[in-house]
C-alpha cells in the first residue's frame, strides 16, 4: 500500500495555514509544513502535485471561507450594529490570544510576504479580502445599500491593520480600539442616514 | 586598507529596509542584502558585529525616523484635517505605487514575519508604531486632548491595513478610500466636540 493516510491532506493544508499564519509564505516551507504535520513526503506530492503554490493556495481557500462563515457569525443577528463589530473583533482577539500573538491572519502575512512572481498567490489574497468585505457588508443592513460596500471594506481593512498592531503590542488592546472606532462609526453612518430618511418624509 | 568603503553602511541600511519592505524578516537575509548593497562581507560584520538583528534593528530605526518626519509633514499645516488626512495617505500611495506595490511598510512586514524568538525585533516595531501614533496625535489638533492619542492609533493601524490592501489590489484604492474614511471620521469628531463645547456656553 503506497496509498497516503486517511487525513494526511487535511493535516497539511492544517499545517501549511498555521504556518502562513505565523510567519507567512517564508515560513510554510515543504521540510516545515511535513514536519508539523507528521505526514511522509510522498503524501505531499501525492495531493499537491503542483508543489508549494498549490498547497499553500489550497490552504489560503479554506483559509478564505472559514473566515467568511466566522465573520458572518459574529456579525449576523438582531443586536445593535456596534455590539456585532465588538463580537467579531473579539472573536478575531480570542484566536490570537489563543496563539500567545504569533499568528494573525494568513492573507496579510502572505501579502507582507510576496514576491512579483508569485502573481497567482497575489490574487488569491485579493480574492479573499473581497470576499470577506462582500461578506461583512451583507451583515452591515443598517447601513444605506450604497454605503455598504466601502464600509465592509474599510472594515476588513481595520481588521487586517489592527492584528499587525496586536502583533506589536502582543494584547488584544488594538483589536478592542479598532472594533470600538468601527462601531462607532458605523452606527453614526447609520443614524445620519435614517435622520436623513425622516427629514425627507412630508 | 581594510578599511570598508565610505558609504558601505548607508548602503547595508538602506538596502536592508528595500528587502524589509518587499518581504520582511525573511527577505534580508544577509547575503540578499550583500548582493543589493553591493557591498563586501566584511563591511556587514564591521559595521553589525551583532549580525542580521542588529542590522534589521538599525535598519527598522532609521525608517521609524523617516516615517515620523513623513507623517508630520503631511499632517502639520493650516489645512483642514480631511485634506491632510489625505495628503498622507496619497504620500503612502504614491510610495508604493512607485514600487509597483511590491513594498510597504518595513514595521508591518517584519511584524507578520516574527518568530516568538525575535522578541527584540518584536518590541522595536511596537515602539515604532506607537512612536508614529504620538506623531499623528499631534497633529490632530481639531480634536480634543483626550480623543487625540486613541485616533492617532486609529490612523497608523488604518494606514498598516491599506498598506497590506493596497498589495492584494495592486492599486492605491484601498488607500484613498482609508484616507477619506478617516479623514472624515475625525472631522466629525472635531465637529462633534465644537457643537458640544458651543451648547456648554451660557
Amino acid at each position: 500500500m503506497t496509498r497516503p493516510a486517511t487525513g494526511a491532506r487535511e493535516r497539511i493544508v492544517s499545517s501549511t495555514l498555521t504556518l502562513l499564519r505565523q510567519g507567512g509564505l517564508s515560513a510554510a516551507g515543504l521540510n516545515e509544513v511535513l514536519a508539523l504535520a507528521q505526514a511522509p513526503k510522498g503524501s505531499l506530492y501525492h495531493y499537491f502535485p503542483g508543489g508549494k503554490v498549490q498547497m499553500v493556495g489550497a490552504a489560503l481557500d479554506v483559509y478564505r471561507d472559514t473566515v467568511a462563515l466566522q465573520l458572518g457569525q459574529a456579525l449576523q443577528g438582531r443586536a445593535r450594529l456596534p455590539l456585532r463589530v465588538k463580537r467579531l473583533f473579539d472573536a478575531v482577539a480570542g484566536r490570537m490570544a489563543a496563539s500567545q500573538f504569533s499568528q494573525s491572519c494568513a492573507v496579510g502575512a502572505v501579502l507582507l510576504d510576496l514576491r512579483p512572481a508569485d502573481a497567482a498567490l497575489r490574487q488569491r489574497c485579493e480574492e479573499a479580502l473581497a470576499h470577506w468585505a462582500r461578506t461583512a457588508a451583507e451583515h452591515l443592513h443598517e447601513l444605506p445599500t450604497p454605503q455598504r460596500p466601502g464600509a465592509g471594506r474599510l472594515l476588513i481593512t481595520l481588521l487586517e491593520g489592527a492584528q499587525l498592531a496586536a502583533r506589536a503590542t502582543g494584547n488584544t488592546t488594538p483589536l478592542r480600539e479598532a472594533g470600538r472606532a468601527f462601531g462607532g462609526y458605523a452606527q453614526a453612518l447609520a443614524e445620519l442616514a435614517s435622520a436623513k430618511t425622516r427629514g425627507m418624509q412630508p
